[in-house]
């Protein structure tokens, strides 16, 4: 085992400063073991890279990622950009023998997260996405309770996660609402609920979704409207496979069928309801 | 204005039982105006019949629901039987020239419906269906909250309806098991919080659903166990056609965009959760 | 069996009429058995107690509820009149030979209610207090559950009931804001969690309270400001007896001391918190 | 101002720890201004205090709290160790000339509370409790919502705070078990609801409180069981000064009385529900 950990960080928003803060409270939080070492931070230009290295406490800082994946003291990489940049850096962190930390979602485009599958998978490296939620020691409890079959056969769950960050009508426009970000309130945090669908009851068999957007324009820095091309709201009723759920082998004790399918409904909200 | 009002019964279930003190309790409760009089009623047999007359204190009883309808002494007629009869018995009654309240589901089928619709507006009579959550007065005031605009634009409405009453997997197979009832849960409750939405957010756009039986059969009186034809749990995400909702000419005070869709997402459940 | 049950009402207001409408709905809903006969009825006066007769079906009226005690066709009285009233007509009822049923607070003053616990004692009638959340059967079921020790010890009990009617500032001044009628909100409804602590956990070994009044004053019909006299809102918190609890000899499962205490908090308030 | 403030840490359980972390996570955070230093950390022994110091990054260890206080680098005292200590070591910390950062509860007898805070007082240093949820924006925002009068008078406020941490009837007897840490529950979390009614609604009244020991022994270490010395529950009434609550001079626009009382019942509770 390695006395420590190098390791690189591109981009340095909401998400980054959170691993930059996660990998400084490695050693009070967890003692002995190998600790990281904040090696190499990247950003879209030196300036900020630098200011930033500074604050998180990185040795070297960069305007170019392709340097910091390719700076042999760097052994893990936190993907931490706008969704549309994960495909490219994970892949090329992968290709360059990196253990790779990705942000949620993958990607934007199903053939992106694809081409990353399988891209990890040939790499033999660790490839973490960075669905938390479905770390929680409660949630895995809840999955060996559903696994003994503890309260038989699940029918129905639902799930609701808000979040009122972009709440404000005067809130300004930003990467999350350009289209290359994806499906908005979805891709952003509706991701989180799936994961832990995806975890306790299996994969999704249909999806049906209803998404919205409650505020068509945004005003820019520049004091004009541009019009949202994400959603803000989402709706969503799935089908799970139960078959799945019962992975294990272990057999549900209340009644219904082994096999029969479950429906998750959940609702994922960009705004505040107040 | 008729002193009094001569009604006739048809079904003595638990709607039956519902409509029969719902008119003992007219006199009581709102004093002075036109009072109900139970002038007959409508069971399977003659036996059954005269029993729940005595009871309900219904003057007349019969075992032909036909007779109930022509009697001169009716002036309006409860239909309270199984589903699959509320098309022909309110069809029939209307056409008698009597006035109809009929419980919910209106019927089975789409056909039925638009003729009971037909019939109903042809005949100059009054039509009531079963739908008593939408005279509540608080649902009225709602209404007239969302048509002044006062919580702006409705993006999302999430309605819950559980019933416990089919929850024991030795609760016994019955008419709503029956492939003739419709639905089940949808039909059975699920209409309900539909009819709200109806009410307060206008007509549906489009439906997805998802519909479950837990209990695949139900033991009979016999000791058979029998296949449930119906379902008994439904997860249902609806569109509703939002220019509706603003009919009366209001306009939303907060943001969002006239014409705009609605989501609506509701789940029943014939069963208990414990 | 008496083939029927002679009923005698004191009072007509808002439970007065409760009553008047159950008794008639005793034969549709429990079907065979032993009538209620609506005999007497007694107000204030002979014309408000004829009119209400009429409404209610009852045979006779009368101004003075002294006649109606002494009916000989009465069997069982209904006591529904303001709290001040209930010692003395419930043991008129009681000495004069009648089964009583007595809407709650039993009485404004500890020593009324003792008097009236003992001639009912005394008397061999059936006396009854208006107690009906606890004759729930969901309540016996929880009280079934805590005497097989189902949950183990009940360290806290929390009830919460509020009530809107006197949520409006221009509601009139009436009877129950008279000193008269004791301790508002507590005796009005605060009753009804405390029956259900005493039912479930036994009898109650301290008391303590606050009581308020946010309206000061109450309009009266002649356009004054009257002083409001008793309390709209009561924070209460309770010490049980928690001996009591198990007093049927069953043991708790869980852990916790027998003999020890349980603390049940509970509000109560008249008043609308939108 | 100084470029950076010298920090010395005396305890190292899980509020130190906290304390550690968050001086580590200052820069991130906040970016530019003065930055924490960790000069001295203290605990039992210099064994444990080296330790410590090397998984927190202290640069100083010791395993007498005194020779901290005497550290002329150390410019703010964090004081983190067992509530019997706390005066003690703050009195010693403010008369060595050092700002003082105190957890909660400030001290176990009033008389102890009283010397600290005429201490602080004389001191001039900034003295702070670890009342961290009441630096938290939303509780600023309510504040500034009641002063407007923005809900009008408010009647009753309940809080509710539960933690699980005590539920396991086999987690070990430890300090807070022992009758030299005070009340418990109330002085371990109840201190936090308190402390926001405290801001919210000015000093409280009277205190009704009902203290309750579910598990009366806990294990050792060494197998035996130990009697505990500390309560787990504590449901508590609350009366308000009122006058306090309007202390900036608003006025509440609804109704009610200036300089009435407030009642505010919590419940704190070191057990699982569930």
């Amino acid at each position: 085992m390695k006395a420590s950990i190098g390791v690189g960080l591109i981009g340095t928003g909401y998400m980054g400063k959170c691993h930059a803060l996660a990998r400084n409270s490695v050693k009070p939080v967890f003692g002995s073991g190998p600790q990281p070492r904040l090696v190499h931070l990247a950003e879209v230009n030196a300036a900020i890279a630098q200011t930033k290295a500074d604050e998180f406490g990185f040795a070297k800082a960069t305007g170019d990622w392709r340097e910091l994946i390719a700076d042999p003291e760097v052994d893990v990489v936190s993907v931490t950009t706008p969704n549309a940049f994960h495909a490219e850096m994970a892949i090329a962190a992968l290709e360059a023998g990196k253990h790779v930390w990705c942000e949620k979602p993958m990607a934007v485009a199903l053939a992106d997260a694809e081409r990353m599958a399988a891209v990890a998978k040939a790499s033999g490296k660790v490839a973490v996405l960075g669905y938390n939620y479905i770390q929680n020691p409660l949630v895995r409890h809840i999955g060996a309770l559903l696994e003994q079959g503890a309260i038989g056969s699940v029918n129905h769950v639902r799930l609701e996660m808000d979040e009122d960050f972009m709440a404000d009508p005067e809130a300004l426009f930003y990467w999350k609402s350009e289209a290359s970000s994806g499906y908005g309130a979805l891709d952003d945090f509706g991701v989180h609920p799936l994961s832990l669908l995806h975890v306790l009851f299996g994969s999704v068999a249909r999806v049906f979704a209803h998404l919205a957007k409650p505020y068509p324009t945004r005003p820019t820095k520049e004091g004009t409207a541009r019009a949202v091309e994400t959603f803000d709201i989402a709706s969503v009723l799935f089908e799970m496979g139960r078959r799945d759920q019962w992975r294990h082998g272990a057999q549900p004790l209340g009644p219904g069928p082994q096999g029969a399918h479950c429906a998750a409904d959940f609702r994922v909200q960009g705004l505040d309801c107040l």
